[in-house]
């Protein structure tokens, strides 16, 4: 693997500080946090599935460093009655269930405490197969913002009062359907947390750069030189920079044709 | 929540069995597998990201009743050297680096004992920005094979040679750039699984029906019947099924217009 260490130089002014939350805060499971770090926190029915593959590698690391830090808010206690309803049937009929507006709202007014109003420095997210998709873009947006509050359902709608009142933001991972919003909070958070300042190392830096031309990557070789017969492509060890730098378009243009007539269109917009 | 108990309905024919693996398998570990099980290998720097959100709900239910396996491949032991190197620096220079040819081969041969060679039967996937976009068509195509295989990369491109020479599928699912392959892994599995028959319960597949329109979903409202001062509107409480259904169609359009232009133009091709 490359070094995928955080790079340290961007936190030199950076002090530890302790958040201030209704909960206690468990020494043994949460990290460091740096004062005014990137801070994300997610409404859910599962808030096992966090950090999950957050807690990994790159962003991991990130997180023990305090560069970033996530909180879960457990949907269930703001349930109502004995059993902790937190949805009920569809007005006007139909399949499936809704999230009560008064239970969200209650587990989004707790994760507001302590966060801007202002949505442009405080987005507040459900991920939901109706939202817009997300994009680098956004996820480039979500980043410049002091953090963020996601909201994540699981197959079933939540009450369009509640999506209004706090003004939510509704974004979707892609046109597939998935049993919960948990993994698609996790892609949009990795998405996001990587463009940090200080998160990504320098050699990832230097990658990201370089997958940013609007067509896919062009295919890749290392050593062995032979491998089941097959060579890598002769150009490529040739030295001459020139003749390797347009074979590599060529390649990046006819993948992108190929695949992603889509993006080979708007190429330039 | 409702009642999302995988149907027990369709496996009354299913048996226990211990599947073929050169590992020993872990008794605490792993939930039984039932014969035939759909199943999925994944080949990873990071198995303990497995079975992460899968792990949850639906899917972990339906898992521990052994409608669906697991296995990761850790790609570590299959490296080069005292240090097990998995990659090296590009042919041809450039950012970044690659995964060898020699190592992800020898772990996708570990994978492919006792599967199928037919590429219909078993897909075997890279998760990649370079890749075709994860549809909700791909995802039913991977649930009718037999199982598949998965590769995560993490932050760098593979040998293509390897790629060709096990004729590998790369998919992709979304434009945005992620640090590794393990969420979207879980991404494609999740929305691939819960097509399996017997994962979904009754209630939850009535509800995917009422998503296949091809239009965003109709904003949806439940009990209480006022919160902070909004109220349902009132053709949803007013019994009139016609009346009901009309208002959800162009609630639907509306919003499908507004934040999915694309969708809305491609409606009835």
């Amino acid at each position: 693997m490359s070094d995928d260490k955080p790079n340290l130089a961007t936190k030199s002014h950076a002090r530890l500080s302790i958040s201030a939350s209704r909960k206690p805060r468990s020494l043994m499971d949460e990290p460091p946090r740096l004062k005014g770090a990137w801070t994300v926190k997610i409404v859910t029915l599962f808030p096992e599935a966090f950090p999950g593959t957050l807690g990994l590698s790159l962003l991991g690391r990130a997180r023990d460093l305090g560069l970033w830090a996530l909180e879960t808010i457990d949907l269930r206690p703001f349930g109502i009655g004995k059993h902790r309803n937190v949805d009920d049937t569809p007005a006007g009929g139909g399949a499936g269930m809704v999230l009560r507006a008064d239970v969200v709202g209650a587990a989004l007014s707790e994760a507001a405490i302590g966060t801007p109003d202002d949505r442009a420095r405080w987005p507040v997210v459900y991920l939901s197969p109706r939202g817009k998709p997300l994009t680098q873009a956004m996820a480039r947006r979500f980043a410049e913002a002091d953090g963020m509050t996601l909201l994540c359902g699981r197959f079933e709608g939540v009450d369009e009062r509640v999506l209004e009142h706090f003004g939510v933001e509704e974004v979707s991972i892609g046109d597939f359907v998935l049993t919960g919003g948990e993994v698609a909070a996790q892609v949009l958070i990795d998405a996001t947390v990587r463009l940090i300042p200080g998160v990504l190392g320098n050699a990832e830096s230097a990658v990201e750069e370089s997958h940013s031309s609007g067509l896919l990557e062009h295919p890749q070789y290392t050593r062995p030189a032979e491998w089941e017969g097959r060579l890598i492509p002769e150009v490529l060890t040739s030295g001459n920079h020139k003749k390797i730098e347009d074979w590599r378009r060529e390649m990046s243009e006819k993948l992108t044709q190929e695949r992603r007539p889509d993006l080979w269109e708007k190429r330039g917009e």
